[in-house]
This record gives C-alpha cells, sequence and structure tokens, in this order.
C-alpha cells in the first residue's frame, strides 16, 4: 500500500526514535498522542476523555478484538497497520455486522524508529478510510529495549447488525455449501518470505483486504447466510475443524475446486508447509443454503463499488483475485470432521494441527 | 486479591511454560481458550465467533481501551489482570458510562510459567466479578523468548450512558468544585517497591479498584457532575493540566487538602517523586458545581453497597480509604493552568512533567 510522503510531525532530528517518556503520561506522550494519533485518527474528542461518546444506531451489538504481534513489520501487500484495521473488521463482518468504530492501542519497544511508527500509523489511517470504519479511542506504552519487538498493535472493533439473520455455526444445515471467495495461502507466505529473506520468481503479495464491503453487499442482495469464517491463524483446514467441533457435522471438500496459486503452492512445497493450514486475511468462507449459493456467487464475483469518497484505487479485495466458487458441503455424520477428497477421489481426513505452523503471522 | 486455589486447568506436568504453539492457531491454542480462558470469562459464544454479539440497551454508547504493561505482573494489592479489569473500568466510568462489556487480548512471551498465567486469568475473571462487568471475547497472541516481557493485556470496554449529563471538560464552569476521592500515590509506590526491592515501615498497598459503583450512584442520587478524570499516569498533576489545556480554565489546588498518607509521602521523599504525579488506579477527580458538592461528598463518603451476589468482602474502594473532599476550584484566566497553595499560603505553578516519571505502572 502507498504510504503518503506526508512528513512525520514529530521533530524526527529531536526524537528519531520512541523513548520510555513517550509513554510516561508526561509532556511527551501527549505530543505524540496530539501530534501524530491525533493528526490521522477521527476522534473529534481524542484528548478530552479516556473513552469515545457514540452515537449508534439501534441492533444488535458486536464486540471483537486481536493484538498484532505480526513479524516483520512491513511485507508485500500490507504492514502490521493495515493488518490490524482489516483483522478486526473482518472479525466483525464474519459476524453479519457493519464495522463502526475501532479502539487502538500501541506497545512500542524504546528505541523504535519514529518514522517507523508514522508509516505505521499513516498506513491504519489509509486503511480504516478503506475500510470505512472510524478509529475513535487508543492508548500507547513503551516498553524496555529487549522487552518488546519493535511495534505490537491491539484494535478492538464495535459493529452493528442490521438485518435479521442468525450467523452463527449453529445456524448450519446439512446440505449447506460451502463458499470461498478466493485463492488461499498468500498472506502466510508473503510474511514467511520476507521473514526469511526468501525470493520466489515471482513476488508473492498478502491477500490483506477488507472483508466487511462483500459481505454487507451480500446481506443487501438478500443472501442468506449461515456462518462465516475468516481464514486467519491455521488456514482454512483449522476454521473448518473449529466449525466441525462446534456444531458436529460434517465438512467434505473438493480439493479440485480450491484455488491456490502455483507461486504459493511451489513455496509451500518447498517450505514443507500445507497451504490448507497457512494464514490468509482477505479470504472467507461462507455456508450457504443450496437455494442461495447462485445469488451468492453472482455478488461475490461481481465488481465491487462502495461508497468511499475520493476513492479512485481498484478495491484491494478485487486484486489478483481467483473467483468465488463452492469448495465443499455439509453432510451428517456420527463425529464431526473434516474431509478432502483429491484429484485421484481418493478422500482423506483433515484434523487440526498439533504444533505451530508460523509463528506470529499477524 | 486472594485467588481461589483451583488447579491449572492445562495439565502443568505437560505444559508447565507457554509455547509458541500456544498462538499457533491449532491443537494447543484451542485447548488453552476453551480450558483456561473459556472456563473463566463469561462468553457463551466464545469459541464460536471472532467477535461477541451483545444486546445493549438504549443509550449513548462508550468505547475505550488500555494495553497493560505494568512490571512486575504482581504488587501488594493487585496484579496485571486484576489492574487490565479495574482500568478500562474505571475510563468508562469517567465517561459517565455503565461498563458492560470487556474484550481481553493476551501478549504471551515464550516461556511465561502456566501458573502465573492461570493466577493471571483468575485474577481478571475476580475482577470482572467485583466490577459487574462481562468479559466476552478475546484473543491470544504467543512472541519469541525476549521479544516480550511475561504477559501484556489489553482490554477495550464498552459501556452505556444512560443519564442525560454531559461529562465532558467542555462543561467545567468556573466556579466548579474539584473533588478527589481518596489519598494519593499508592498505586505508583507500591509498583516500584515491588519492582525494586524496596521495603518500607509498612507495606504499601495498590489503590486499584473499580469505580463504576462509586460514580453510577452519584448518577443515581441526581448529582451534578461536569467533569470526571481517573488518576492513572502522570497522576493529579497531569490529568489538571490536560483538563486545563482542553479548556482554558484555571485550576488552584489546596495542599493542606490534599491527602497522601504518610509512608507514601515518606517513600516519595526518598526515591525523589512528587506524589502529586504518581499514578493511582482507584483514584478520580470530579469537577462538580457548588450546588452539588454537599450531596457528591455525603454519597462518596456514604458506605457503598452493589448488586453483586454472593459479595462478602468488603469492597476495595473502601479499604484504606481516607475521605473524599474538596481539594480546589475553577477560576477564570487569561491562560489555562494549574496551581496549588501550600501550606505556607504560597502558590506554585503545577506543569506537567517533561520526562518519564515511572514506566510500566500499568
Amino acid at each position: 500500500m502507498p504510504i503518503d510522503s506526508i512528513s512525520c510531525p514529530i521533530p524526527i532530528e529531536q526524537y528519531p526514535q520512541v523513548l520510555l517518556a513517550h509513554g510516561g503520561g508526561g509532556k511527551l506522550m501527549h505530543q505524540l498522542i496530539e501530534q501524530m494519533f491525533g493528526r490521522l485518527f477521527q476522534s473529534e474528542d481524542r484528548h478530552h476523555h479516556d473513552a469515545a461518546v457514540l452515537g449508534v444506531p439501534p441492533g444488535r451489538l458486536a464486540l471483537t478484538t486481536d493484538s498484532y504481534v505480526v513479524h516483520p513489520l512491513f511485507f508485500p501487500g500490507g504492514d502490521i497497520g493495515s493488518l490490524a484495521v482489516y483483522g478486526t473488521v473482518n472479525d466483525l463482518a464474519m459476524a453479519g455486522a457493519r464495522p463502526l468504530y475501532l479502539s487502538t492501542s500501541f506497545i512500542l519497544e524504546e528505541g523504535l524508529s519514529m518514522t517507523t511508527l508514522w508509516q505505521v500509523v499513516q498506513s491504519m489511517q489509509q486503511a480504516a478510510h478503506q475500510a470505512d470504519v472510524q478509529i475513535v479511542t487508543g492508548d500507547t506504552k513503551v516498553v524496555e529495549r529487549g522487552k518488546g519487538d519493535g511495534v505490537f498493535i491491539n484494535t478492538a472493533g464495535v459493529g452493528i447488525i442490521e438485518h435479521h439473520q442468525t450467523i452463527h455455526p449453529q445456524s448450519i444445515q446439512p446440505g449447506d455449501l460451502v463458499i470461498l471467495n478466493g485463492d488461499l495461502g498468500r498472506h502466510g507466505m508473503a510474511v514467511l518470505a520476507e521473514r526469511e529473506g526468501l525470493e520466489f520468481e515471482s513476488e508473492i503479495k498478502s491477500d490483506s483486504a477488507p472483508l466487511n464491503h462483500v459481505v454487507l453487499d451480500l446481506f443487501a442482495h438478500g443472501v442468506e447466510l449461515h456462518c462465516m469464517r475468516d481464514l486467519t491463524r491455521g488456514g482454512l483446514a483449522s476454521a473448518l475443524n473449529e466449525i466441525a467441533l462446534a456444531t458436529g457435522v460434517a465438512i467434505s471438500l473438493d480439493e479440485t475446486c480450491i484455488p491456490i496459486r502455483e507461486d504459493v503452492q511451489g513455496a509451500c512445497e518447498i517450505l514443507g508447509f500445507d497451504p490448507l493450514y497457512v494464514a490468509n486475511e482477505g479470504r472467507f468462507i461462507a455456508f450457504v443454503p443450496p437455494q442461495s449459493v447462485d445469488l451468492a456467487l453472482a455478488r461475490l464475483n461481481a465488481p465491487l463499488s462502495f461508497p468511499l469518497s475520493g476513492q479512485s484505487d481498484t478495491h484491494p479485495q478485487m486484486r489478483h483475485q481467483h473467483p468465488a466458487q463452492v469448495i465443499g458441503q455439509v453432510t451428517t455424520t456420527t463425529s464431526p470432521r473434516v474431509t478432502l477428497t483429491n484429484r485421484l477421489g481418493v478422500e482423506r481426513i483433515v484434523d487440526f494441527l498439533s504444533g505451530e505452523q508460523l509463528p506470529r503471522i499477524c
């Protein structure tokens, strides 16, 4: 994501790095909040209250949180700032909510480059604009050198549920089809390649993108949805296993329908990863009853327009996009499980991973 | 705070420490969330959604967040877990809101003792019970050894504003009196003493406590309030300076009315701190018009009863409590400032601190 070249509002000749005092509650912290965070985030009231007071339209409320510790901070297709916005926005979207407000909290390591922080903050602001959410309140802490790792960001998000559908694993029915909105494995591989200094034939870019616009478009067109889940840590396989376990259903997948780019497949093979377990940041599955599948696919594969003023970019969700398609089906079973039928017609069980696959990819 | 001796739900002979895999999205993370966090937090729906879906009564909504990096994790009168609950609850209370829901997010360092984590989680649960809020959604990340410091906790809080008062610095009027609800400086000194292994004549305990019950009691009794602020990082002096700067008023304090315990005063003198700048976690100031002051003081100094089932303890807010009293007044001025008149009648300016005073006290 291109970052505007607005110069850093903290004088970097004087403060090239974050100091412990930037989190101490005195003059420097006040300056950082006022001049850097306050300049880009939309809170009308950021320094007057420790809490933002918000107008919320009627409806059920959704609340979510994630901390972001991705390493490195910048990777092809994104950075910790945009990830911290899109990740939380997507969690709200998966609950069927329209994201409205985010809080953001920084844990900075003493010695962090002030310019790096400024890049991250600008990226958050651009991402919030893309996702059409407001960052309304925040917090900053600084820990000593060696007690953190550059910057960790927490965002919490509040959204409103404006429809009457119950988006929940318990709503899943045998016969429901599983739709996936694009190719798998790019985010995890992009972060890993950047971290380890690996070069592949072509640069793999993270699929990181806000999902709220596409999801709200489904609701707006009357698509019946039973459940949605974004495919972050643990990838497609873990998300499906969690759902199978929570609901007692079986889910059978057709491997030939799951799009994985050749470069991603190749990188996974070289490095010994199964792309079904690799993290994505712009991919989700939807459980849809058969009668809604055609409409859902039509909407997911239609060019997306959404009301953002001054938006000239193509929406990130649309870049390098494989079409959404049906990848599997829910069946009844005596024990919950996820199975995959491969190109040769052989069926295997897809289980939870036992250990970590890729630490710190989000 | 006494911690129930419920044994750790994660088998500690097998997992005595947190592993990177506890944050990896696989089996171990699933187990940690299900068996530890899920056992104590009240979400009905924790593993089904990445967001909690909540019923909220009508009213304006308040949203706040704080990350907690206090070092050490346990200190006299509290720990990072209770602090993470009370701190965020108090931010909501200061906005005049009734705290309803918290999110919580952990950044764990690989190698953290599983028993330590369990103690912190139990403390959060007890604190949430004391404060009468529900922890409804969460997240867990694990970073490599040496890239964090045991555990950092973020909480975000949602509350509802049920009254029609505008609690805001802009509501402050010349003539308003400033009420302080107790003695200053205990939290910062308690944490510092524990961190540095200092021993004073008597143990100084943190004043950490939830403030929502006392604040909601003020609203329930019709006390007119213009603004409130809790006195955390930067202490009383920084809070008043922020308010003076935001509103353009002058605030004059009477030093003889500001209660500071002898042991706290002594510790501050030995260590070179000014208690006006030391952090508190259960103290706040209220800006109150003259006609409401008597009622406010009466309510703040009345024994507090609040509807918690099975509550036998004295409320922590009531322990070792100096009475609430008026410590100053708002006056008009040509330039915003905070002044203090001492025991000898000499007036001095109380400014922002330039550097850090005490890092990592919250």
